[in-house]
């Protein structure tokens, strides 16, 4: 009798968020400490008398989630910090520590990894966090770059996921698309070089969307700018997979609907110019490409007025009954299902 | 003319110690709540109402850390956890939370993780911490597994690796070097069984060494033998990177000569009859090995008698005035000088 093959279930049959989702299924929190664990921007840790430690992190790994040939070392340390610093701004929090872990071939110089600290320490500086660990290791094969952050709030402040509620309005920050745009208009150029290396790109014209992708920012000024309107939101994340998907997050985490408009979805100029370039409606890439490292959130209806002088600021739907699905209002008014298209690294492999 | 290039200097040059010291040299703590950064086992962050949260994070690669030929993925992730644990009880801490991120090639089945995870929520049962968040990822290459631990702590009970004073005695628990051997029999077997498949390795009489490579625990025992014995290490380290390099990094840090007994030095039956078949001086695998994540610590003198009853710790030496240098003084009386021969992954690529 032939030896029998146990099971083997592809990773890509779940996907990324299925995957975790069945992994971590059976974790229970043990520790009162432990107030909220897997399934929110970042885990919320009691540090008694009323205040939280939250903790978040993030790994970058080369080939996967940046390319050297056009991402500068200094730009990708900046952009590993800004990622995790995002996630604490996303549970409405102040970061105030990260660890770095590094897996690192020969091919790295000191010089070389000189430049990726100095990006770690402008973003720590402009942030004011702390760097206060990490752990230095040989990689057989592309960089790898682990961040973890620490941020800190009053209990009461901690915004979450999952406490959207029928009727809210959905916000968002900024503007979205850029940073798709620009990884796929460096890939582009990445290509063309290849064929014909006298070619230089040329990016004049289009610094923000490659300058969104490359050297992102968190947004810390649309939490004070809250905090100053007195506008707390009732749930809240942040824009790393694309609005889509992050918007189904809030929503399956709160058990409700929504309703999308596809003309109120914020994106600049040259997003827009570049998307029509690459004959791509520019809300595909508002709605799809992520790593905006905007604020998304809810907010009562009866706070519209408070944020309505905010340029930075915009309404983009509804929050709406589990009965009535998650909606994309197009421009000519048809309702379409709001699919989650954000990054399936795992399943892509 | 031509083109100058950038000066180039290897990482090798520095080796890993060097390197991180190097590139972390200009690190500022902003915060106040930032007690203490790199260059202990665990960050010290407070929390509030004499409590501080500490912080660790270690990172496993593939090729470097583990070799999945021989090291199975269920005690791959119990591993990954201990090792993280172990830095937490060096500081006279207790581990509450624990985040685990990973980068995965599709090589590995959904199967294969449910053992990888049920590993890493083995040792989450064992020392009762919880598994609060992580990142999961695709990796182009090996396995990475990127954990970080938090932990608790009253602040006056931390204790640091800067903190030994003249005239106080070197302990360390349980016996050293196993872990080191059991990886040079793993490594042999591989190779053995590569070159005629029909071997099968046979470990029945090394169970201890192997289990001490691929299963170790952390002394969360030692930690709550040492509190109810009412003996407060003076200063405290995990032996990660082996006995001679760890206890160097204790005299460092506080300025301080030492002296260490070979003789003293516990080695258990299993690792010294393994070490003369290869032809190793025990003391040798003891002293250069690492892994054991055995602590070393220093205690004032007159607690000598207080742990004089514990079968677990052993006094190996005492902590000098720096002038009398580091030394290791060997059976037959000599002195000679003590080395860091801990791992130098990063200078052997």
């Amino acid at each position: 009798m032939a030896k029998e093959h146990p099971p083997r279930t592809e990773i890509s049959q779940l996907g990324e968020f299925g995957l975790i989702q069945h992994l971590t299924r059976d974790v229970q929190l043990r520790n009162k400490s432990s107030r909220y664990g897997v399934g929110d921007d970042a885990a919320v840790i009691d540090a008694g008398s009323g205040t939280v430690k939250l903790l978040t992190t993030d790994m970058l790994l080369e080939g996967i989630h940046f390319d050297l040939s056009y991402h500068p070392l200094k730009h990708l340390g900046y952009k590993a910090i800004v990622v995790n610093l995002s996630d604490i701004y996303a549970m409405n929090g102040t970061p105030e520590q990260v660890t770095v872990s590094l897996g690192l071939s020969n091919r790295f110089s000191v010089e070389a990894l000189e430049e990726l600290y100095a990006g770690i320490e402008a973003a720590c500086e402009k942030y004011a966090v702390d760097m206060v660990g990490g752990d230095t290791n040989a990689s057989q094969s592309g960089l790898v770059i682990s961040v973890t952050a620490v941020g800190t709030a009053k209990a009461e402040d901690v915004v979450y996921r999952h406490t959207a509620r029928h009727g809210d309005l959905v916000v968002v920050s900024g503007d979205l698309g850029a940073a798709y745009l620009g990884l796929q208009l460096l890939e582009r150029e990445k290509k063309l070089f290849r064929e014909d290396p006298t070619l230089q790109p040329n990016f004049e014209d289009e610094k923000y969307i490659v300058g969104r992708q490359l050297l992102p920012e968190a947004r810390r000024d649309i939490i004070e700018l809250l905090d100053e309107l007195k506008v707390r939101p009732t749930a809240m994340i942040d824009i790393s997979d694309g609005l889509s998907s992050d918007l189904l997050h809030i929503c399956t985490r709160s058990a409700l609907g929504c309703r999308v408009y596809e003309q109120e979805i914020p994106v600049a100029e040259e997003t827009r110019a570049r998307s029509l370039k690459f004959n791509m409606p520019p809300s595909t890439a508002a709605l799809n490409g992520g790593e905006d490292y905007e604020l998304l959130f809810t907010i009562d209806p009866t706070d519209r007025d408070r944020i309505a002088s905010s340029v930075d600021l915009t309404v983009i739907g509804e929050i709406v009954r589990p009965k009535d699905g998650h909606k994309l209002i197009t421009r000519s008014g048809q309702a379409h299902p709001l699919v989650a298209q954000g990054w399936q690294h795992l399943s892509e492999k």
